[in-house]
């Protein structure tokens, strides 16, 4: 398999005034924000376009955790990675990083459990066809 | 008419560190979440509530003015005022005014003007019926 | 000790157009601004007015867990309850409940860690004083 | 003068859920996140970083208006373009334009008017110095 295959991405963006608060630093919740946007980046990347999602069969968040182990602050360039990690039968996970690109300071790690549910219904469904025999070596991975 | 009939609410509110910024006071955008959690509850007052909205009829923000006047800081309490001030056929006006409760510091004001649209076919539609028989004086209100 | 004295809280709030996305539901974020209100307001019910904590001493989110259980859509009136379930020598552990106030649906747990840093030199500090001898039974809570 | 030295930038963004609403189009509020996210890769790109600004002398926004021309949607790549177009000796005023990048509609223009106040004793400052000699044309400039 091509390393360019894997189901994985890396964002750079910029803290702006909107992302800080009356601490001096990233707010917490700004975090959460950046791991979106490179879920949704990733999602764009694997071919699954966020406008069909919302046609019917939608990823859906049912789980977050985050570890914020240091302080962003205005104007840092920061980097986003996000990756698929594991795969089950109608749920997966996706992992998180997030560094200062200058001195590659992490400042926060995070994972996500997605879920594919149908909006018309609510009931779960099956994750994209093609996942299980494009990334195998992801099925039922474990996570240390 | 009673007071208590005017189309105009209050609420009180406490600065997040989530409304602030590394500047040390609250960020613009913070007060454009006020002055519509005050629109929303004003809907709701008037009989409106919003999730009837997205069935089919829906008020939308077509102009929005607000003149930052001074800083709201961590912690402070305040009012937030919003009134329906004029009438037109296919759009209304309201607008806000975000004081200090301690000192009556005037934070901020603002205007929006917004138009009834049918979120089935982007069409516009009629206000409520009852506003321009329960508020006559605010129809074509002229603004200052 | 008296019920009311206990480190913990309950809001009422109502779900508006900027807490719900495209898919028709609460996205996650907003979930995790709720959680922040009512940590804030419990700060403050706990007579740690958050402007106090800029001076120096202030808890900082080290750790979130977030499991959404079911969808919060808009107008939904939901209830946000907080409380403080551990305590530690440098950091304690707030846990929350997001429930519909209708029909008492769990709609979303978590649980954060939280640090009490100095702002000004970056390194931990002690809780306040009399948390441990107002909830000593907090001290070293195991949580299931 | 070159075009490229111009006091304007344009940035292509993605439409993400968290800027959607339950009205299945972007939210009010979105459209502010983006015009603050030009005007700070606009400030960077002028040699003003942000975390200059909150050493002393920063810009902040006095006024915003803000007119809803149609509605952007999920997924949507859009333009976002920023340009200063007015200097007076203590403000400015930054214009917006936020386009469909595939159909080039526009969703919506803003203005913003900006003063340079210093952070440690709120007092107004000048702009920076060389802003008028690069920009003359835009000295007392009258908006249409």
């Amino acid at each position: 398999m091509h390393n360019s295959d894997k189901p994985s991405i890396e964002l750079t963006l910029r803290v702006y005034f909107y992302d800080t608060d009356a601490g001096g630093v990233v707010h917490n919740i700004a975090y959460l924000r950046w791991i979106e946007q490179a879920r949704s980046e990733l999602a764009h990347k694997l071919g699954w376009p966020l406008d069909e999602m919302v046609q019917d069969f939608c990823p859906v968040v049912r789980r977050t955790e985050v570890d914020y182990l240091a302080s962003a602050k205005l104007n840092d360039e920061i980097s986003v990675q996000a990756s698929i990690v594991n795969l089950e039968r109608v749920s997966f996970k996706v992992s998180f990083e997030i560094h200062d690109k200058k001195s590659s300071t992490l400042f926060c790690k995070a994972l996500q459990t997605l879920a594919v549910v149908s909006l018309k219904n609510g009931k779960p469904a099956a994750l994209p066809k093609d996942w299980r025999t494009r990334w195998p070596e992801l099925i039922g991975q474990k996570l240390i």
